[in-house]
Order: structure tokens, then C-alpha cells, then sequence
């Protein structure tokens, strides 16, 4: 069914009218498409679910372009980023030009899914906003962690769910809870990676994060699990390029106040909730995902 | 009537509830609000006109954001443009913002109007890759050039004339056709002013285009215009930052090819359909606001 997805996304490119713009595409690495599968778990394969489906991925898409510019990132996949191969200001119009046409195909689709899909848009791009300011200072408040990753990260799979759920007729509500818990553990998830997996296995170098400013849950509880004087020097490392002893020195520091675990025990709370959530609904195969993204470790 | 929609592109931004991004949008100059303008003059001053012109001036801005970025422009309107004083990254960050935003606004006017604009925005979109496109060689094709100042610049206007035209119960085709008119006009002006204004009436470096690679009519008429070793003279200049006598040399040999009163006068045959078009309906002001641009020099 994914691939009635894709054929989709590739139809949308070519209405387009532009060789540019399908060279580019072409380049672009198409992902897990996770969002995609969200939506036709949830309703099925018919025209209006496969056009959201290749709407909120093509959304997703645009957002990853805007947001490794952003983020200086130069590797997705453990390949050269677009914007490392073409330029941050094609990767850019790029983004642009998939956000603009995803906007325009949501119209055709219905007006409700156009509202829940660009809501979850602004939200997206607030919380990259978010992520970037609070990565200038030691952000200790998980409150502002948690809002900045529901928003940027979250907010669409809760609305691809809630599209989804719309379009089959289904409870809504439950569907985007659901899909919001997904989504924030999906990040949990991924910010701990950053910390656990080796550079290969990453794809990125690793520590990256809080390399960048960036201080996720493991860091966050790691301060207030340490002493002043190593809460200190913690503090004294944030948005610098870490030395390997450094790096040991966090990952050592990690492992003897069990903030990893507690981090990831904080994603599965929210995964169980939504595995309950859909074992309620006899959704099984919504289940196994939430399942499978707690158990990934790549 | 234009204050409404300030105040309107005021509440949406209040809307998203971000401190940040409030602070932001304050720093922004406000433009001459052109494509507001041409809505209220056409569809009056409804909730849903006020709404359409206050989403359409939030998608102007944006681009402009972005198109500050892609064209290294750090000043607009003669002051340091947002991408200068802020960065590029934040600068890309407010324009999605207010494109998401923007969008999200748009479904709750009509569907037809959704329809229309964000059609436009997708155009404007590949406008501004195809223009980038375009200044990585000395482009000389004409049809290229339209087409591109179509999509860049008119598109958006002429999806103004045909929102509010739809919006008021009037003829969705002629508006439409006046917007566009208007809005390639309003680009070949800009090109000719780039050559003719000086530096500080501009607020930019005069002949800016060309050292960007840009070549715009006058430049495409004057080659079609010199011998050939003056042709290949401006050739080997194009993309180049230019010495005063270079510049000098341009001006000279544009003045006597009378190129820049050829594209002046290319301009004034859209205004002047444009015009013809108003006048049979008795559109008395938007005859005025064609005439005002043909005529403005600054």
C-alpha cells in the first residue's frame, strides 16, 4: 500500500511542471514514510487516505529539508543531506515548493483534514523555533523539552492520525492521542539514540545534540541527579565540541544515575498508553507499530 | 481599511501564542501592502476580505524572508533585512511560521479561496528556483524571463484580484488577468529600477541584479542590441561584481539601445490592458493603482 503512496508523491512532483524540481526529488531519500503507514493503518487505502498519506509525507519531507539547514546538519540516513550536496538555498525553495504543493493538494482532499494537517503544520514550524532557542541557553525546564518536542515532532503524527481516524470514520480523539504519544516518545526515543548508538550505527556523530545546544531528557535529569560540582562541569560542557574524554565522562556519569533508563521508562509510559489505547479499539496492527518504535535501538 | 488588516495579521500572530515569534513579526517593516490593497479596492471590507488580504500579506511576507536568504539581501526597504540582523536560520524559521499560519487561515475562509492562493503560492515557489536557476547563466531567453517573473512575482497578485473577485460575486477571470498584468509589470519595473535608481533611493546596490546574474529585459533587449564584440563585452561582465566604469559602460550602452524605454513600454502595454479592462467595468480605482505603479519611480 506504501507504494500507492509513492506513486502519489511522484504524480504530485511531476503536476508540477518543473525538470528542476524532479531531479531534485529524486535525490531525496524517502524515509521510513512511518506517517504514511500511520494513515493507512488507521483508514484503509482509498484516493482520499493515499493523498493525505503522500501530502503529510511530502510535508514531513519539506520540513526535514528546512530543518537540516537549520540545524547545520549535513548527514540524514548516513548520507550527504540535500543540503550538503545542493546548497542550503535549494534545499530551502525545495522545502518550500513540497510544503506549498502538499497545502494546495490538502484543499482538494476535505476541509477537515486541511485544518488538522495545517494546524499541525504551524506547530511543526513553532517548534522548531523552540528548539533552536532553547538550545542557546542550558535548558533545564522539561516542561519547555516536552512542549518543543510535541510540536515539532509530534504534532504531525497526531494530526496524520487524526486525519486518518476523520477519514475512516473513526474516534478522533483517541486516534490523536494515539498519535501525539507516539509521536513525543518517537523523540524521547531518538534523542537517547543520540546518547547510546555509536557514530556508524547513528549515521551522525554522536553526543550531537547536546554538542549543539541541545539538552534532552537524559540530560535534563542528569543535572539534577548529580552533585553541584559535577552538575557544574556538566553545565561547563553544553554547546561545545566534546573531547572523547568528555564524552566518556557524560556516558559514565549517565550510566551511574540510570537516566537513560529513566528516560526511556518516560517513552514507554506513553507507548503503553497508546498500545492500551488501541488494544481497547482491537487495533492490532496500530499496537504492533507503538511496539516496534519502543524496541528500535537504530 | 488597511489597518483592519494589520490588525487581523496582528491577531493571527497573536494566535500562536509565541513570545518569540511575536517579537519577530514586530521587527518586520510592514511593506506597502500592495496586494491588500488591491483586495479591499476589489472585494471591500468583509470578514472574510480582511481575513484573505491579512493571509495573502502573511504568504508575501514570508517569501520575501525566505527570498532575502536565497539572494543574500541584508537590507530591504534601505534597513537591514531580518535574515541580517537575525540570521538566515531565523529568518527561515518566521517565514514558515507565517506560511503554516497563513495556510491554516485560508481553510477557514472558503475552500475556492484556499484554492486560489495557495495555487499561487506554489507558483511563487518555483518562481524563486527557476530564478536562481536562471542567474546561474546569462539567460537571454525572454519567454524564461516572463515566465519567471510570472510565477515569482504576478502570481500572487493576480490570486488576490481572483480571491476577491470570487469573494465579491465578480468576474474571477478579468480581475485575474488585471492582477497578473499588474504584477508582471511591477517586476519589469523593478528590474529597470535596479539599473536606473541610484544606490541610496534604491536602499540597495544599484545594478544588483546583474552582479547576482540576473538578466532581466533591458539586459536581454541590449544584447539582442550590440555588435557582437560589445555583446560579448557584457557577457564576460554578467555575475560579476562590477568596477564604476563597468557600470558606467552598462548605462551608457543601455541609453543609447534605448532598451530601458523598450522594457518600460513592454511594461506599460500590460498596464495599459490592465487599465482598459478596469475602465469597461468602472473600476475607476483600480485604474488608479496601475496607473500609480507605471508611474512610480522610486
Amino acid at each position: 500500500m506504501l507504494s500507492a503512496v509513492e506513486r502519489k508523491i511522484e504524480q504530485f512532483i511531476v503536476d508540477l511542471n518543473d525538470k528542476e524540481v524532479r531531479a531534485l526529488y529524486s535525490k531525496l531519500p524517502h524515509g521510513k514514510r512511518l506517517r504514511a503507514k500511520l494513515i493507512l493503518t488507521i483508514a484503509g487505502s482509498g484516493l482520499s487516505v493515499i493523498k493525505t498519506a503522500a501530502v503529510v509525507e511530502m510535508i514531513h519531507a519539506a520540513s526535514l529539508l528546512h530543518d537540516d539547514v537549520i540545524d547545520d546538519a549535513y548527514t540524514r540516513r548516513s548520507r550527504p543531506s540535500l543540503n550538503a550536496v545542493y546548497g542550503n538555498k535549494t534545499a530551502i525553495m525545495l522545502g518550500d515548493i513540497l510544503y506549498s504543493k502538499g497545502f494546495l493538494e490538502l484543499n482538494a482532499i476535505s476541509p477537515e483534514v486541511a485544518k488538522i494537517v495545517s494546524n499541525a503544520v504551524v506547530q511543526l514550524s513553532l517548534g522548531e523555533l523552540k528548539d533552536v532557542s532553547l538550545s542557546k541557553t542550558f535548558n533545564l525546564d522539561k516542561e519547555m523539552y516536552l512542549e518543543m518536542i510535541y510540536q515539532k515532532t509530534a504534532s504531525l503524527m497526531e494530526a496524520s492520525a487524526g486525519a486518518a481516524a476523520y477519514l475512516s470514520g473513526k474516534d478522533k480523539t483517541a486516534y490523536m492521542t494515539y498519535g501525539r504519544n507516539l509521536g513525543i516518545a518517537f523523540q524521547m526515543i531518538d534523542d537517547i539514540l543520540d546518547i547510546t548508538m555509536d557514530t556508524e550505527t547513528l549515521g551522525k556523530p554522536a553526543l550531537h545534540d547536546f554538542e549543539e545546544g541541545k539538552t534532552t531528557l537524559p540530560y535534563i535529569y542528569l543535572y539534577e541527579a548529580l552533585e553541584s560540582k559535577e552538575a557544574e562541569k556538566l553545565k561547563s560542557l553544553h554547546g561545545k565540541k566534546l573531547t572523547t574524554d568528555e564524552q566518556q565522562w557524560i556516558k559514565m556519569m549517565m550510566h551511574n544515575t540510570s537516566v537513560i533508563q529513566k528516560s526511556y521508562n518516560e517513552a514507554k509510559v506513553l507507548i503503553d498508553e497508546a498500545i492500551a489505547l488501541m488494544d481497547e479499539k482491537g487495533e492490532k496492527a496500530l499496537s504492533n507499530i507503538a511496539i516496534a518504535m519502543i524496541e528500535r535501538n537504530f
